[in-house]
């Protein structure tokens, strides 16, 4: 497991909040744009932090809950969605595109194998990390085993270092892991599974009573998984799994980590359990329309940077916000304070 | 005045919903993301939209009431934060280079005058369209003549005819013009004052119980101007007159608005009680941390992109938010539909 060490710098965290405080405009005008300048700050250890070679890593998989109907689509939307990621017809390699991130696709475990692609003229890439055609179904058992669970985040892990940059946004795709990331909060949270269990991609409220007895029953039969690796194993996925050695990883080598929503939220739920710095080192993105993430975010302690009702997952909320973290950089560096520009301050 | 038609386009608007619903996520996925695509499609009348030459147009002007002691700041911070514009060191001028965006500073009325500046090689321009060296103080009578409001509101239609592209970001610079927003949007929204007065630049709550009293007076003495143009003219600012012509050219050009915060909130206002269908053509940017902002928005029935307690001005908001419409426009234009793409639908 990487050693992630404190980000405590008081000397450089009070440099940090002067520098914004004597930029051209009225004390904490910016809002949560200031609070955002500060964070990526200390995560770079810099005054003029500059955000280089952006990395979008999207983990898939597919999770034997799937066949319990725990989701409002087929298993076989895994591989397509995967396909159409990588074609660049999907709502993140659209944002991906736009901005100028890496799109890094990870087959961690999708049901229909997806051959290796490497990435041609900034086209998406493919790189194939399975550990299995999905998980087992956790409402009988584990979803996968304790080596499997290890493979998962070593992978995670293996596939950050291989990466260049210094922010990594991290994205999904799995039909059922709105489940896996409910049963993830619950048990490492206490929270409630009925505030844990929302409609995922369109379930009904019928769907949703069905897909919270399945948990239940997930829960049930694995209560004696309560550590926070035990928990993964027997009620994640191959995708969080992998997440979580990417953010460990990540967090480790001080990387920005930009969080996009509800599955990579539980994703960094367990690393904050294994290292609990992690949090310091994400950016959450946005608060979800899915039932759920905002306990989630409570429980990291979260203020996410936009609430636009967004559920679509794949990394497209962290795509989004993607240009609030590069607005923060440039302002630190390159606003005028009000002596550099001869501006007066308040009245006496 | 520019004749400003309906958008009300109802087979446009069905093809647009058709659109967005056969993009491969689940239904209403992408939140409040969806509302911007089709309104960006209704406004540029396209199922396929796309923004081009970007203008944000940023009107400075000073105020009669800034005597009054209404601001944190001495008016001689308006032509200094005119000058950090045009030298590249204020927030949305950094914003603005981020994101390509044509920076046009209008001097509508600076007690100090600033030369007229071209543009040389993308950096900001400035444009004198002064009505005089500020307005009068409205506490004591009108702000302005209706021949200067008439003029700033025909220099803000002309400054429009002469920019190119089909999006116009709003910004301004006025020490005091918080207080002629307040005033506006009392008096147009018949909002209690109480409820409009906030704390602007950074006055404390004494501060803000003097600015209360002086724009109590304010309307008292103004008390005959309730059409809106009579309120611009005795409440408003020539920044706020020359927006709200700026506002109602680019609406009847059908170009889309995007409205920074609580002052070119008020232009909108008063423009749309000029022409109803003006908040049509906007992109509301942000929910501000300034009190009074909030009614404001419920007045123009607008749901802003961002909340993330701005309260800078000057466009910072616009700017912050302009990603986020570029982004919908991609993804109308380049997401797959799921026959497109050949994926599954949502199970039987």
């Amino acid at each position: 497991m990487p050693v992630i060490d404190d980000l405590h710098d008081a000397a450089l965290a009070a440099r940090l909040q002067h520098v914004i405080d004597h930029k051209t405009k009225p004390l904490g005008a910016l809002g949560r744009l200031e609070a955002l300048m500060l964070r990526l700050g200390l995560i770079l250890g810099s005054e003029a932090p500059a955000l280089h070679a952006p990395q979008m890593l999207v983990c898939a998989a597919d999770h034997g809950l799937a066949a319990r109907g725990v989701s409002a689509y087929p298993s076989d939307v895994t591989w397509q969605m995967v396909e159409n990621f990588l074609a660049g017809g999907a709502a993140v390699s659209v944002l991906a595109r736009q901005h100028g991130l890496a799109l890094t696709v990870a087959d961690c475990g999708v049901a229909r194998q997806i051959p290796e692609r490497e990435a041609l003229a900034g086209a998406p890439r493919l790189v194939s990390r399975r550990i299995a055609a999905g998980t087992q179904d956790a409402s009988s058992g584990p979803a996968m085993s304790a080596q499997q669970c290890r493979q998962a985040l070593a992978n995670g892990m293996a596939i950050v270092r291989g990466l260049p940059g210094n922010v990594l946004l991290l994205g999904e795709m799995g039909i059922g892991n709105t489940s896996a990331a409910s049963l993830l909060l619950s048990r490492l949270a206490g929270v409630p599974l009925a505030d844990c269990v929302g409609a995922g991609t369109g379930l009904d409220e019928a769907g949703i009573a069905r897909k919270r007895a399945v948990l239940q029953q997930a829960l049930d039969t694995n209560a004696a998984a309560t550590e926070p690796l035990a928990a993964l194993a027997a009620l994640g996925g191959f995708e969080v799994a992998t997440l979580t050695g990417a953010v460990l990883q990540a967090a480790a080598e001080r990387r920005v980590i930009v969080v996009d929503g509800f599955i990579t939220g539980a994703a960094v739920l367990v690393a904050a359990r294994l290292a609990p710095q992690v949090p310091q080192r994400c950016v959450f993105a946005h608060r979800s329309g899915e039932r759920g993430h905002g306990r989630m975010l409570d429980a990291l302690r979260a203020e996410p940077l936009l609430e636009l009702g967004l559920r679509l997952g794949e990394g497209s909320g962290a795509a989004l916000a993607w240009p609030l973290l590069e607005s923060a950089c440039r302002v630190l560096r390159e606003m005028a304070s009000f002596e550099s520009a001869g501006v007066a301050g308040p009245s006496a």
